[in-house]
């Protein structure tokens, strides 16, 4: 029971950032200063030292940066990763024996008996002893240095030597900062702590924590009335996307639609003759260029050159294509002959549908993660990736991964990046916590959230505090959606235009990712579908003629159309480092539970400061009105000054002054400002 | 990168209680329920089970608890440790296929359309076809099931087979509450989530939680003024000590004391002729019994007989011995001859004595824990722990942790539990946080604090907030003493007998081990030492005439000595069991900051719920009145209600309605009040 050396008597712990206990990388963004921090201490008075060591994966050697002390036994360093990719990190301490004699020395120095003055409390301070013992010290660290540093080093061992042969009084500290400076570039390292184990970190690209999302469904895009959309008719809409300011293009599935048990418009079970079925029943029997599953291309939408053609013409708008991957099949799908396997088969040899008792979803099989051919089901869908990845896609949405076994997606996920670490994931899993936070953590770069149904001020401001601050934050990046084709909320039901405005606002500005369902969204479509029998329709979510289940052909840039404010948005947020990161959410009381107010800073690349003020009345019916209290010092606003205020909504400046300032906010108007705060 | 593998598809996470992720054990008191959460989860819908397994050191095979579902994917499961020493836990986890089929044929049975009222809704529920998906379930845990059980289960699977093949309609869900509770027995664990690693656990007797200690020196307790006191005169006094309550009778270190450098009276560097010297300078030439260090005693305290006699009387009085083993040495220690390698070796070939530059203190080595010879002088240390323990003695006040390797400690209190699992530590540490914990976490029992220096209710109610509750509950045993030889704090200067009286009050009933170095406590001493130069006043902590360095003779039982309110609270902590642990430790409001209010519940050995609530003023010269807030929940006391709340100091009933009460409490008289509060 005893261990190898027992000399070792710094102890580290509370590692920051960790993620598990070092279990799942913590994750940043390409440039991020990285910051450490771990408690680090040891028995008695010596004093210590530390590092921080970290290295990209591809680097073989360690490289270091010095800790210091934050008081308390916290230390801190940082480092910026400039890099995409897998990095590790890991903290050393030890003893600084040379530091504990020279900060000793300097107190004995300054001890001294003054000859001229003496007092009945002097005490003789031994000063050539201690300048010998320096020297011994000193002598080591020369032996760990080389050529020019050793050089000096031996230099001042003589020189200490020398002076303690005099055995005179000193009253200077003999060493200079150059010595000092060498002394520790050569720490005695023999018996330092390192922490165990190394710690995990993740890199992203900047798109990971900041980009706007647009959903379209490509079918419902022809120009010609009634006709089936195609990548072509997508092309043609890019110029509009691009210039509305969104960054990521993202489309339902592009794959063949299942023709057994295929719905029909509002979701019916029985499809009518012409009817386009649901993009998530993916599969059909294989053509003559398609093996019909999830690496084809339904062809009503195009060819695979369409397809090549869509994904360089969206790059060339400064627009990424992102792909739905939703792992189920239509009993259609070619996996279901070849690899029957893969699905749960019944006693009676029939494959098994998607069910939640006692409801019946005929038109999807999903796949068995208990398959006993688990290795090849694994390979095939990391190959599905792989296959779109090769094709120019580096962004995707995965459908109810949560529906799929976790250490999958850790293992899918992570060999993915490794090879391609600019690839996005963006899970859609709507579920509990704890599992959407562990998709997170097995390599989801950004996660859609609880957003749409957080609608009131305390809702908001507990949600946005939990995902915005560490430990969620070290992994976990929210990205907001006002809808999605699954999900019209109550609140934009029944809200309708102010409401449209003011969940926009929101999710534009309260985290640095968001996205939208258009041109729904830009139409304010409000209409839920009739409510099943047993279902309140209070309760619905779904689109009435959802463009789930048919061809939805309209102009999103009708009278009334959010088009203006989305594009105006998005300017702000591409003009306003402050809203394109989440670190710094930080909400100010008002005075009125209708009113929120939320600010964020940050520096841009020029080191400027930026700093968002919003305020944004909830109630989609009434003006709202009142008192905020500002946090000042989040602000970097000095106590009783005027400071100016720019509303980037409309443009117009206002003086406020200290820190009780007034709003009042009109939601058929324009539910909020959204402030530039300017430092005087 | 493929793990060996991938169907299992249950994630286990945030095992409580943990300490630093399992590095160091969680701490609990034999007798103790431990009850165990983890978050549990996988993907989709299927049901999941989990189980704790849990085992003492000495078991080979773990124990099983069947875990439950709280809510949000946390589960839960409990054990009584009803043995002293190591345990280890785990958790288990995996998707229950047989208990998803179960609940979902409940649901199709639900569903059956009536053929008698047919609805246009209906959907025919295949429940032959979900037999036999059950009867294959059943089948594969009658494999694993044996004798009768496996015959039962083996009969329910034909007659599932045989309902199937019937093909008619069934209603009536088919297994009955056995079959259920044996398939639940025989888990098919093949694909079953074990948390990784296995969680240790400490079992300490109860004493490690619930103590009342005093302390005294030996040398000061002889009936004959003037003369050196022995352990027969400490044996007289036992009777005394019981008397008052205490469980642990502690003496300063017992050995040999050095006479080089020894110090005189007051800390004089200059020890006069008889000067008796501090018992903390450890170690005399050795003399013809004796090796004159840590295992030797100094002979004016008697012989190993008289020692042995000691303890065995002690133990007769309910009482045990606690030694205080302080780890240096004087410059007479034998170790000094025998060991130089185990100190700090100057360039000059002398020993180094203890130094904080520019102070010096010569009469005292300190050992160094980075000697070449460290594994000789770690079973050296060790060894002196195991003599005493052979003698006796289970309880060790440990001088100075924080100035030793802390891997040491790690090491050397480890090996000793696991022989001597009934031994407690109790660190006498006053350092920074990290370090304190630190030592729990290596391996000490209970631990000093900061509770000399939390004077105010705010600093009282942050610092017990912050050790009676998790994290820092599940390692560190707070130990708390109103004074100590070397701390008289100001309160107790200034404060007089008031202050004397708050403060044992709020030591003995705020946290359940406290400690009192007497006779000084009884008699009021607080009387400072003179300050040193360069030193306030106001911050002298020492006494003036301190028994550290002499002999001080006095009888407890003087006019106004608070031998009898000791003996009173003693008697109130023995007799009411909130007093024995602080879990459930709450602070109730009151509004005015010099009154504090505070309560503790716990469940007698009978199930009988106990509740203590203590009003306290802090304020040791004038009368404070205030109206109390209590949370009436956690005092079990419904609203708008009379209850009866008993002062168990003076014996005083009050009826007690809802929540706001009114107290008024004279220092000079009793400064506080602890009620027994009875549940009508």
């Amino acid at each position: 029971m005893k261990p190898p050396e027992g000399r070792k008597r710094v102890v580290i712990e509370d590692i920051q950032p960790t993620v598990n206990g070092g279990r799942y990388p913590a994750c940043r963004i390409v440039g991020d200063v990285m910051t450490v921090t771990a408690a680090i201490f040891g028995d008695g008075h010596d004093h210590l030292a530390a590092r921080l060591l970290y290295k990209h994966k591809s680097e073989r050697r360690w490289r270091t940066a010095p800790m210091t002390a934050l008081g308390n036994d916290v230390w801190s360093a940082a480092f910026t990763v400039n890099k995409l990719g897998s990095w590790r990190f890991a903290v050393e301490g030890w003893v600084d024996h040379f530091e504990t004699w020279s900060s000793d020395l300097k107190k004995r120095l300054a001890a001294q008996p003054d000859p001229a003055n003496p007092k009945p409390t002097d005490s003789p301070q031994d000063i050539p002893l201690a300048l010998r013992t320096g020297a011994l010290l000193l002598e080591k660290i020369a032996q760990r240095a080389s050529g020019a540093d050793a050089r000096i080093l031996t230099d001042m061992v003589a020189s200490l030597r020398w002076m303690a042969d005099q055995n005179a009084a000193f009253y200077e500290y003999p060493l200079n900062a150059e010595v000092e400076a060498l002394a520790s570039h050569s720490p005695n390292l023999e018996f330092s702590t390192r922490y165990e184990p190394d710690l995990p970190l993740w890199v992203d690209r900047e798109r990971a924590r900041f980009s706007a999302w647009y959903e379209l469904f490509p079918r419902s895009v022809s120009p010609i009335p009634g006709q089936h959309g195609t990548f072509k008719d997508v092309e043609a809409q890019l110029p509009e996307i691009a210039a509305m300011g969104f960054d990521i293009l993202y489309m339902p599935p592009i794959h063949p639609i299942g023709f057994a048990y295929r719905k029909g418009k509002n979701n019916s079970t029985t499809a009518l003759d012409g009817d386009v079925g649901s993009p998530w029943a993916i599969g059909a029997p294989p053509s003559k260029d398609s093996e019909g599953g999830h690496k084809a291309i339904l062809p009503e939408l195009g060819t695979f050159a369409d397809f090549d053609h869509l994904v360089a013409s969206a790059a060339a708008h400064n627009l990424e294509i992102a792909l739905d991957i939703a792992f189920q099949c239509s009993p259609d799908h070619p996996w279901v002959k070849q690899h029957p396997t893969w699905f749960t088969i019944r006693p009676d040899g029939s494959i098994q549908y998607a069910e939640n008792p006692p409801k019946k979803y005929q038109d999807i099989y999903p796949l068995n993660f208990e398959s006993p051919d688990w290795r090849g089901l694994w390979d095939e869908l990391h190959s599905v990736f792989e296959f779109w990845i090769q094709r120019g896609v580096k962004v995707f949405r995965v459908d109810n991964p949560h529906t799929k076994a976790l250490p999958f997606w850790e293992w899918c996920i992570g060999d993915l990046r490794e090879k391609y670490p600019e690839t996005l994931f963006l899970a859609e899993a709507f579920t509990r916590p704890h599992i959407m936070y562990s998709l997170a953590k097995a390599g989801f770069t950004q996660s859609y959230t609880y957003f749409t149904w957080r609608t009131t001020k305390a809702e908001l401001q507990l949600y946005l505090e939990e995902i915005t601050q560490p430990p969620v934050s070290e992994f976990f990046q929210p990205n907001f959606w006002p809808n999605t084709p699954d999900i019209l909320h109550r609140t934009l039901q029944e809200g309708g235009r102010p409401a449209f405005m003011q969940r926009l606002i929101l999710a534009a500005t309260l985290t640095a990712n968001y996205g939208m369902y258009g041109p729904a969204y830009e139409l304010g479509e409000n209409i839920p579908a009739k409510a099943p029998p047993g279902k309140a329709q209070v309760d619905v979510e779904e689109y009435m003629d959802s463009e789930k289940y048919e061809i939805r052909q309209r102009s999103r840039n009708q009278p009334g159309s959010l088009t203006p404010l989305i594009t105006l948005l998005n300017t702000i947020r591409r003009e306003n480092v402050a809203l394109q990161s989440n670190g710094s959410l930080h909400f100010h009381p008002v005075d009125n539970p209708s009113l929120m107010c939320y600010s964020k800073s940050a520096r841009d690349a020029a080191g400027e400061e930026n700093t968002i003020l919003v305020a944004i009345n909830l109630d989609p019916r009434n003006e709202q009105a009142g008192w905020i209290d500002l946090d000042l010092k989040r602000l970097g606003i000095p106590h009783d000054q005027d400071f100016d205020v720019e509303d980037l909504l409309t443009g117009v400046h206002y003086t406020w002054h200290d820190r009780s300032n007034y709003v009042a906010l009109r939601p058929t108007i324009l539910p909020a400002h959204v402030f530039r705060v300017t430092r005087q």
